[in-house]
């Protein structure tokens, strides 16, 4: 069967003028056209270190945020907890989570579930970058950082205390 | 840097009895430990071909579902709009979509928005799999298939007219 449509760009063969497109091609190195790649949160000094955010879909209509973050290597994520929840897919890479009081090993297309009110935090390898997909609510309530006193529940786990980066 | 970290089963190595497991491995071809592979749809009858679908996030602190389809080679989804909107983000293969009356080719990591009430259907090429991610709302409105005047309306457009399959 010959199949008159050939064309890889975003624009459907059949309306070449037609804008936007409802397809956002993927570049690169878990890039995407139209999507701005943002340093994580610069805005608030929450402790992280070589973490970029794309936000690929936000729209009225859908009640969640699909974001994806990289995690550069040796980098890490904040360690945070809030009462929303986090529906995790690494996409790139592999490295390790903490979520509650375990530590995982991640690599690509695992699914991470973090429970609300839960301590986690992402650590690429030191070889790795390590990017995932991070599915949220569209409305939800802001990260909180451990207190000094949280900090000291954690680290009664000596696995934990070794693994969580509180500075940045 | 030595880690003692080493486990690559889904269980933190910190806590070996830990049930149940945080993370779901990614398992060969777009499975996942603990996830249902499901015939797409089979109660109601619309017509698609070869298509599978896995839920793989849907929890009661989650506004949204977070689904896997695979398309089979040659096959297709159904052709079909709803209120609700789909955030989708093509995981595996390659095929094309048609998102109102635009088609366009699709690619590993390219990202679909299908706005509401859209007509859409996802056609995997024939000699690949097309497997996509999509996000949708939790509560939702049920598809609607296209009448026979939709259908004589969407295939004016003769790209459109060659590229939709109705009948299973």
């Amino acid at each position: 069967m010959n199949d008159p449509i050939d064309d890889i760009s975003a624009r459907p063969v059949n309306d070449p003028a037609f804008e936007p497109s409802p397809v956002r091609r993927a570049l690169p190195g878990c890039r995407w056209e139209g999507v701005e790649t943002l340093r994580y949160k610069p805005e608030d000094g929450a402790p992280f270190r070589d973490v970029t955010r794309q936000v690929l879909f936000q729209m009225p209509e859908l009640h969640c945020e699909w974001r994806y973050f990289e995690v550069a290597p040796n980098g890490h994520s904040t360690l945070e907890r809030h009462m929303h929840a986090h529906a995790v897919m690494i996409l790139r890479g592999r490295g390790r989570c903490l979520v509650g009081q375990g530590i995982h090993r991640v690599r690509e297309q695992d699914l991470v579930t973090v429970p609300p009110e839960t301590w986690h935090q992402f650590r690429a390898d030191e070889d790795s970058p390590l990017g995932f997909l991070c599915l949220v609510n569209r409305d939800r309530d802001r990260p909180r950082l451990p207190t000094a006193q949280d900090i000291e529940h954690l680290s009664r786990d000596r696995h934990v205390a070794e693994f969580i980066r509180t500075g940045s």
